[in-house]
């Protein structure tokens, strides 16, 4: 069997790693050779807009998946007139675009932040009044890791933003003054059956995530992570793994964001769990029985954002250090440690 | 950092898996680019009796080991004067030569098989008069996997074994009626800290191992193999992982065999503990603090030898299927799958 992935980052470089103990094969799209997914997967090199590349890329697979959520729908759908793509156009539809995604969260009565579309300075000003400062303005579509955000203190300043984010469609939400970041990890299976990682814990700085420490131990808030994601799960007949972020505010929940793919907060299940979120979403896509977590330890990951620290494996000591092999660049993240607690 | 590996088979595609989520890179020796470890590893194609490829090889790496212990000891000692390799030589002359390495064993009172070297069908047949039969008659070196052995029930067929092995130097070893097979799993690092694995349980059919169990939870004769372990460590101030093969008998061990390296019966380390025999190798040649195996869960493996099954991840129910890549022979290890217990 060979899975086919969208991308060839470090995501694609985590689920090629992984699908070797699974006996399986991976081909990653890619229209760049010098990419993470390079060290572990033979490599597809194409244009994602041209569907002569798209059918090649469809013939060697048995199933696609993606590592970003950011692809045009059409292009799912192209594909999939080839070979099955899991998650499909419907979650992918739902994730890449904050207002159609915090609206989606509102129809199933799962908590959000107070929030408006914003297709102008006029809207950007109307929803102020209504929502309230501080909030937050971030483009609907194609923000990653604290991009194309902005926190708006001043109404005076909301000019300001609007130019900040180039004018795009945006939505303004409500700044949520929480006590914790939790993120759910889950995993459907084509036949429906799902499994749940305990609540992982957050910590990002300048939109960018910094920490995340396994388990996050609350019996009521693990239930009602669990609840509100089955809601999700249902309503886009979703197969693959699944991240869901919360704000924890007052023992209650707020919906921030769904991610239709591996995590960055997952990474640490590969260590912490018997079965990691890369197997289990490799499992959900080939319609495989999943594997229910269970905890081997606790860990705490540490994000490398931006320089590659001076560790030599003589600092390892209790630790695992994953190096993506990517160029330095400030913000960009290029590897995470994965510490023992 | 970057580790070069002398040998590019599934030990050392599993030692390159291995070494990513230690922040390393690995390069692997080999005169042929189809080989397992391709799919995790750069290779340096090289002719391992040309002095230049050597050195080319050595200036990549940090430094050396290997996957296989029948490697001439000159080309160790002559690597040696580039990168430091781990383990040296002396383990390799040890471990290369049935004969030396049974003798070694005898020196520091680790039990063994009575044995006697055979140079001759006079010294053959001296042998069996005072060893007796049933006994085994090995090649002195590049036996594996039951290769270069012959078992000998009567003394009138010793001229036919004697032809059998092609007449080249060999050992007598008396047949071992033995309760269990066994294999210690350890590793040194080069402060000397060592690190014991619980007993692994092996199975062999036709002199190739089919099946290892893990734990076999015996504490007297763990005590017994961790101290005959010792022994040997100190004798050859070793540095990396070894595996120490035992016959079980009458509660007594009874040394068989040492490999040097990686070993087959500790595949399901990596699913079984904490960390796995490669890490611990890796951390032990890179002189790192080692990771004192925790047991995660009870797991067997079972070697895929000859044909590929027709598995799909769907029959993967609680199992790792590990496919080396390998082109299908009779008697090839093609694999191995981890079943959880």
């Amino acid at each position: 069997m060979k899975v086919g992935i969208l991308g060839a980052g470090q995501l694609a470089q985590l689920l090629a790693h992984s699908a070797y103990s699974l006996g399986l094969e991976t081909v990653c799209f890619t229209n760049n050779p010098d990419v993470p997914a390079a060290r572990f997967s033979p490599l597809y090199i194409g244009n994602i807009h041209d569907s002569k590349d798209l059918i090649g890329f469809a013939e060697q697979c048995d199933v696609i998946t993606f590592e970003n959520e950011n692809i045009a729908p059409e292009i799912i759908e192209f594909l999939s007139q080839y070979k099955p793509v899991l998650p499909d156009q419907k979650a992918i539809k739902v994730a890449q675009d904050r207002f159609i995604e915090k609206t989606f969260l509102q129809t199933l009565n799962i908590p959000t932040p107070c929030f408006a579309a914003i297709d102008s300075l006029t809207d950007l000003n109307t929803a102020i009044s209504n929502i309230g400062l501080p909030a937050l303005l971030k483009t609907r579509r194609f923000g990653y890791d604290g991009k194309g955000q902005v926190l708006l203190h001043d109404t005076h300043l909301a000019a300001n933003a609007w130019d900040a984010i180039d004018r795009v469609p945006a939505i303004l939400e409500k700044w949520v003054t929480f006590e914790h970041e939790v993120s759910l990890i889950a995993a459907r299976n084509q036949t429906g059956a799902t499994i749940f990682y305990p609540l992982i814990k957050n910590t990002h700085k300048q939109g960018i995530l910094r920490f995340s420490e396994s388990p996050f131990t609350n019996p009521d808030l693990q239930k009602l992570a669990e609840y509100h994601m089955q809601l999700v799960f249902d309503a886009l007949d979703y197969v693959g793994v699944m991240a869901f972020e919360f704000f924890v505010k007052e023992s209650q929940l707020i919906g921030n964001e769904l991610a239709p793919r591996v995590h960055n907060s997952g990474h640490l299940t590969i260590e912490g769990f018997n079965a990691s979120q890369f197997e289990n979403h490799l499992r959900s896509i080939l319609d495989c029985p999943l594997i229910k977590p269970i905890l081997r330890a606790s860990t705490k990951m540490t994000n490398i954002i931006g320089i590659l620290p001076e560790l030599t494996i003589q600092d390892c000591q209790n630790i695992h250090f994953y190096n993506y092999g990517k160029t330095p660049k400030p913000g960009r993240k290029l590897g995470h440690i994965i510490k023992y607690l």
